[in-house]
């Protein structure tokens, strides 16, 4: 199995997406990575370990003030258009992992490689810890698609629920709606008009959801438009990154060291606890072939993680479980 | 100066509403209090204090389960209407708290007091704190319309501009549009129209703000739709709580006993920093009288601060500069 990976994209890029490709291949013993990106620099960093690892070159690459649509058409020499032609253009490459702009990966996966027969949109679909240990759960759409209809909620919907099945192994992941109540008739004109066709679905939908329950760890998938998915992400990120920042001051402000430095160990433990990086990469569900978006500050732990979700996901054959789905939803639509 | 408040509204009516109601003429000499709800019950509370503190008989009770229009149409004998016809009645009371049902309180506002001339949309202003040291930023709308067009969301600018006045004492407090990005065309169709008219309000206007800086400090207001500001709100109350949990979990693995019962202390100093409620309750601004909506789970302190809350709004001419806002703003679009 071969995964492409643009090396030159992220804050850390090229050194800590290197070295993530080169802990992935350690540890998947059947996978091959291909890095795209100046070759110098990738052999420099690499120094001698080729082992499942393949370097394509590219000289330019795309940052976060390039305009997504303008550089994917026109840097066709960038680190991110390199892979996203490989990944077009080669069967056995599966899927792709960028750590760059995310306007430009999700543009790129549009336009080089195509959405799936029936999905009218892809959606990014990133994960958040719950208070429940070991138990996550997932946002669709977190920001890909800012104006909405129902019918773009319904794949949100089962493409979120085929990937908690792909990647948590749970054949039933709970699917809820995320609403300003719980009542069948709460919401704005979307969500009221979204949830009775959610309940036709072939998934387990479990009703609305409010943002505070978020945490509660008591749904798999939390199904929503791009704007408010969004709101939800971030504030998530906001509060938790605030709390600690005050956690951090309380702990200072203690005079008794040794008890400072514990608490300072415990928010450290509270902080990777809150981290939503650590579960890999946010897919670009519904493309033709796969594509994770990981955070830019990704070090190489992170990039290890997102590149081994790419495997577990082809191996779990999520894009194939989509297209079922969607045959399904529309068969029922149709009949 | 009097206020009316319904003792019977809330998780903790009618006992800690009567004692908040008593704490706030205790601490504001020129203040009446007129409490609506069963005699009876309030007098055993009161139990001989009667010192500017009114009583009218209500014998019915508004709940959450009831249907909030249905409900202040024919719970005519309910404490919470008998508390508005009492605050459109009478010219010198000048504004009501509750802290019942969130919808029947809107609903209450809307058919019994009415709406500011050339307010289209009242609209629910709560409190956040941030991570500044007394530094707070409010919210709106946060889920009183949840489908809205650009003019409302010029309005809650306006009117949550004017609260953040009338609070905190800044004449040009900065107010930001909620987005899912800081450039200006970022955003879903809503804010792509309402930020270039929001340019032209007589406010300080300072751009877009995305979720993850809410808690930052850096601005006083966050103007958005009604759906996105629930989604904020609820998250950051879920998540404070969620996190508060994991603390207390940790806190309560640690073998020291001392380090451990440090840390709860410190973890029950953040959580009440992270409260909302402390703050008062959420003003439902555009009103042609003062409502605000306190907490259900509210306790005396929270109901005293809401009544207080009140009675600044109104010496600091909250609705006299929402209506000249809203003058300023009509002529400048008529002109």
């Amino acid at each position: 199995m071969k995964i492409v990976v643009d090396a030159f994209g992220g804050d850390n890029a090229p050194v800590e997406i290197v070295e993530g490709a080169v802990l992935a291949v350690e540890e998947k013993k059947d996978l091959q990575v291909v890095l795209t990106g100046r070759e110098d620099k990738i052999k420099e960093i690499l120094n001698g370990r080729t082992e499942r690892l393949e370097i394509v070159q590219a000289n330019d690459v795309i940052s976060n003030d390039d305009a997504p649509t303008l550089a994917i058409r026109q840097k066709k020499d960038s680190s991110l258009v390199k892979a996203f032609d490989l990944l077009k253009e080669n069967d056995d490459i599966v899927g792709l992992v960028s750590a760059g702009s995310t306007g430009a990966v999700l543009t790129g996966a549009i336009l080089k490689i195509g959405r799936i027969k029936g999905i009218s949109r892809p959606a990014l679909c990133p994960i958040l810890p719950t208070i429940k240990p070991n138990k996550t759960v997932m946002i669709c759409d977190s920001g890909a698609n800012v104006d909405c209809k129902s019918e773009h909620l319904l794949h949100f919907a089962i493409m979120a629920s085929a990937y908690a099945s792909a990647m948590t192994g749970n054949e039933n992941p709970k699917v809820a709606l995320l609403n300003n109540g719980v009542e069948e008739h709460k919401g704005n004109e979307l969500c009221k008009e979204t949830y009775p066709l959610l309940k036709k679905l072939p998934i387990n939908f479990v009703g609305n959801i409010e943002a505070r329950e978020v945490m509660s760890g008591d749904v798999d998938v939390i199904v929503t438009d791009g704007f408010a998915g969004n709101v939800l992400l971030k504030s998530v990120e906001g509060v938790a990154s605030g709390m600690s920042k005050m956690l951090k001051a309380e702990a200072k402000k203690n005079v008794f060291s040794m008890i400072g430095a514990v608490m300072m160990k415990k928010f450290k433990g509270l902080k990777e606890k809150m981290d939503i990086n650590k579960y890999g990469g946010a897919p670009f569900l519904g493309c033709k072939k796969l594509v994770v978006k990981t955070h830019g500050s990704a070090k190489r732990e992170v990039i290890k993680n997102t590149i081994l979700q790419v495997a577990k996901l082809h191996e779990n054959h999520l894009n194939e479980k989509i297209e079922e789905l969607v045959l399904a939803m529309t068969e029922k639509s149709e009949a």
